[in-house]
């Protein structure tokens, strides 16, 4: 069974994250949520149980684990998935363990999932310039280093990108078919419901 | 500003609670997450600090507060909101509280949104029969009492309803729409980056 960790701060955007983590779950795909806490906060965290991210409009959400490059290997996951919301994509992508550990997953091919401003981290971890969306907010950040597309979905290699909440279904159902074969997808997307002329 | 006030309970689909919640938030919506305990688990809440919400999928969210019949009444929100997932569905239809809250927003004309199984509590609630849909899995326990309809999102009166995880996004904005105007809507929408061609 497919494995991912799914990367959460305060401020990640909470449609972007549950998206990802609940179609992957239904798609049979074991999601490891992990907490990655600012610098100031880090010091603070033992005091705090159980921890929880809020989100960037306000839903609290409790992680699985928090995030430690000692414990959380590439070797242990087929995917890594990177949310957005500005505050909770600056903590991520400003986290060199953050940085190091999406290198390694790129490195050893596996899938690597960025979504809305998640995308910035492509830029922090020195990943190639290759194609690349993000959430419009960002382009001017990544469009002189990486050939930016407007595509609700932009795969590149192991690196899938895309561009806010209103494609994160269309996003996790690529990570999806990529994990786990387009008769899965197909599988997950039906009970979905979605209206008829649903582009994805 | 208006409020809204969103029902959880453990088995509630994450992506609907989620993305109703934060697309409110966006809209201006002051939202308020409720957490509806089976009548099993009700007599050990007291020992739960902070008491969370277990999702369909697996991801745990910690409501605003607690449902109370006597704080959380009709005349505090201009919306209530009931999320599917069948477990979480079953718990707030079976709900005696919920039913005669339910009723009160709807004789008061407040928005009453239900998505998914959410819908069975239009059932429960012995809400007047009208035009509704829900998720397909539930439809025979509705169709012989209500006007089934197979649209994404059904408005009858002040009831709101719609069928799942992929009808979210248009159920969301209809409420927007019906709090807060259409040119709400079109603000709230277009940051989300909704592929071209996505019919909502």
């Amino acid at each position: 069974m497919p494995s991912a960790l799914i990367l959460i701060a305060d401020g990640t955007e909470e449609m972007e994250f549950t998206i990802t983590y609940d179609t992957l779950v239904r798609a049979g795909v074991t999601c490891t949520s992990a907490f990655v806490p600012t610098p100031a906060d880090a010091s603070k965290l033992e005091a705090t149980s159980p921890p929880f991210a809020r989100g960037s409009r306000g839903i609290n959400i409790l992680p699985d684990t928090y995030f430690s490059p000692q414990a959380l290997t590439a070797d242990k996951f087929d995917a890594i998935v990177i949310p957005g919301g500005a505050k909770g994509a600056e903590t991520l992508s400003e986290s060199s363990p953050v940085q190091h550990l999406v290198r390694e997953f790129y490195n050893s091919k596996k899938v690597v999932g960025m979504i809305c401003a998640g995308s910035l981290v492509a830029l922090t971890s020195s990943l190639p310039s290759q194609p690349i969306t993000s959430h419009p907010s960002v382009k001017s950040k990544l469009d002189s280093i990486f050939q930016y597309k407007e595509d609700p979905v932009v795969v590149s290699n192991n690196l899938v990108t895309s561009r806010g909440p209103g494609t994160a279904f269309p996003f996790a159902l690529t990570l999806v078919e990529l994990l786990c074969g387009t008769k899965k997808r197909d599988e997950v997307r039906g009970p979905m419901v979605f209206p008829p002329g649903t582009p994805w």
